[in-house]
């Protein structure tokens, strides 16, 4: 999954990095003047500008001006492969139409469903690159991709096989996930346990046979999959290696976090309705709150996840796009960086720590993606703005001026 | 303000058109094989694909393969040109300072109109230009442009000086507004009437004079400018030619949106705190309900424009970005489209009839921007959705395959 590294060694200087590493003691961990040395994609040294030997480097030299630097963006939740588009479904419920109504009609969920099984495995490809070029523009250089719009053993094969195909067809990485949980399929309708028991006997065995997934997701909520059924499925991630986590407590209170955290899971998310003993039971085990305002604003909800609760537990806050094409048709992580500021009102640094260290840190990539420290990816991203607020604050327009993914340098065009 | 129009002829066949001409009984005004036949800039005909004749047109000939098009984008309210960024002060009030910490630390209106003073025309422009090509880059053909930030005669006339070369650098035109009465400045603090009598007896007769504004706007609200203050400067406006728009009842119902009616003004701006009264005033008057999301969706607002009374009185909707570094710092027209369709429940056709043909009535343009009908400028956006409705519903990606501004094509990378 991890394209070709430079194999040479590259030196940034003159920078001014936003490490995002907390064992620095300054907003955003902030390096005045600094410069990063890379060696084979990794950071091999975070250095003071006045301690660069610039005419005794052995590599290429990037005079960065005094730009702001930041970790490379890492979203870490996202449904980027599927077919089809909702956006006539949503025309019908901004006319007024009922859930019912547009059910009748063929949409929701099972529309998608419909749409991802009918294309084929290069054909979601070819969907999912526009989605995944315009975040690849903003700066986004790892991504998480679920499945769970196939529901069936091959098509949700073909829609991992596509989510790996897409980290060769661009300069990023993919965390993928199986989220064969997601929904019942129509053939299994009425049958939620038996669609169960085929995910653990037959999906869950063969994805992670063939190693197209790191973790396992479930939906678990009062119109998706019961506690009960979210366990069995965690049982059998874990009795196959795979790591959990849960869409938990978007629309009700299921007590989905504290089974995620039972299982040392990655990651709690959505998170609406979390109580005190959900929040406890997450800064318990590490894991991360994933925030996810795209489709809280998308579906005009009202209930905001405890947020205070979180910080004060120190439980570490992701924030990612959740880009679906029914609930967060949003293909940008700087829109989610902003909303998780405006309707959940993180701090701007709250937000850019979201989408790098606890971010990272929710894909199981703490200890080598999301900070500039020496030993991590050298993934990271060169600012036009003057101070790094500017990233959450303003929308339209790109500031980025340089994408480094791996130590190698992608111009971005505006 | 108009650059070359195209003196060839073309024909732009084999589309969809979305024409939003009110006249046609279809949704979007759609008209399915459709052809555009463009001369000297402008829409010469509307021609049904089976009536056109390729063979014999003497001209250039496009075929857009059953393409979806709409008109370009009117954004019928920005305050595009400024100097500096509100950054730092809104991550001041994310972490909880108050109004007043941050007016003490020199933030505000205030500090925008220290930045914007401090800038040459060229730097106003060079600040302007990134936000404006976000705009143009999605398919804003027309824009206006707001002063208001140099709330001096040198500093309001530098500021709709740069407005115009604007037009001049990108293929665009602008609409701008002079908007002298948006704050009290330094030197006039506590003499507002004192400020609203040079604004009269001085600001507005040199903008007229030199012909640098079409319009004047005031900022009529509780914490602005007062109905009476309003009413000088619109009858002041009244005696030098000019037409008046406003914000008003955005924060507080002080009834300028009938002032403005009273004054056959093009548009009612923002309009949260709008009553039956007020909404009967603009039906009566013709004159454009603008709604501005963005500012309502950033300052967290809850009191929403009453959108079914204006329905139901036929007032027509616009739909602009209000961009500027207080209250709206997005230079995104669809961003402005989805929050219209989500925050204020909007249909996707209402959105779109909102940034092309209410707004460029909002401009006084209406007869002659803002529909693909004969006679129009032919300023047209070519897509690639597969559905109009796709314009409103998602973001992050670009489907803008093609932006004709007076009839010369441009196309857009992604
Ligand atoms: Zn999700
Ligand atoms: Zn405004």
């Amino acid at each position: 999954m991890t394209p070709n590294p430079d194999t040479e060694r590259s030196l940034w200087r003159n920078a001014r990095l936003a490490t995002l590493d907390p064992d620095i003691d300054a907003p955003y961990g902030a390096l005045e003047r600094h410069a990063l040395r890379v060696e084979d994609g990794r950071i091999a040294a975070v250095l003071p500008e006045a301690g660069v030997d610039v005419a005794g480097f052995d590599g290429k030299v990037v005079d960065l001006d005094g730009r702001w630097v930041t970790p490379g963006f890492v979203d870490c939740h996202t449904h980027l492969v599927y077919g089809g588009s909702r956006a006539a479904e949503w025309e019908m419920r901004q006319q007024g139409a009922t859930y019912q109504q547009i059910a009748a009609a063929g949409g929701g969920i099972a529309s998608t469903v419909r749409a991802t099984r009918a294309l084929t495995e290069q054909q979601l490809v070819d969907a999912a690159l526009p989605r995944l070029k315009a975040l690849v523009r903003e700066g986004v250089t790892c991504i998480e991709v679920k499945s769970g719009y196939g529901l069936s053993l091959d098509d949700e094969l073909k829609q991992l096989r596509a989510a790996h195909r897409l980290a060769h067809a661009l300069p990023i990485e993919v965390a993928p996930t199986l989220l064969a949980a997601h929904a019942v399929p129509p053939e299994y309708a009425g049958r939620a346990d038996d669609y169960i028991d085929y995910v653990i006997d037959t999906i869950l065995p063969a994805v992670a046979g063939q190693g197209l997934a790191e973790a396992v997701d479930v939906f678990c909520e009062s119109v998706g999959f019961s506690i009960e059924q979210t366990r069995r499925v965690f049982e059998a991630a874990r009795a196959h290696g795979l790591r959990v986590k849960g869409h938990v407590e978007q629309l009700s209170k299921l007590h989905g976090a504290a089974l995620v955290a039972e299982f040392g899971g990655l990651s709690a998310d959505h998170i609406e309705y979390l109580d005190d003993a959900g929040v406890a039971a997450l800064a318990e085990a590490g894991t991360v709150a994933v925030l996810l305002p795209g489709a809280f604003y998308f579906l005009g909800e009202t209930q905001k996840p405890p947020i205070d609760a979180l910080r004060k537990a120190g439980v570490p806050m992701a924030v990612a796009t959740d880009l679906n094409p029914g609930t967060s048709p949003f293909a940008s992580i700087r829109l989610a960086m902003n909303q998780a500021c405006v309707l959940f009102n993180l701090t701007p640094e709250e937000a850019l720590a979201g989408v790098t260290r606890c971010a990272a840190r929710a894909l199981g990539r703490g200890d080598t993606h999301g900070r500039l420290a020496e030993g991590c990816v050298a993934d990271f991203l060169v600012w036009d703005v003057d101070h790094p607020a500017e990233l959450a604050y303003a929308l339209g327009t790109n500031p980025l001026a340089l994408r480094v993914f791996r130590g190698v340098a992608q111009h971005i065009e505006h």
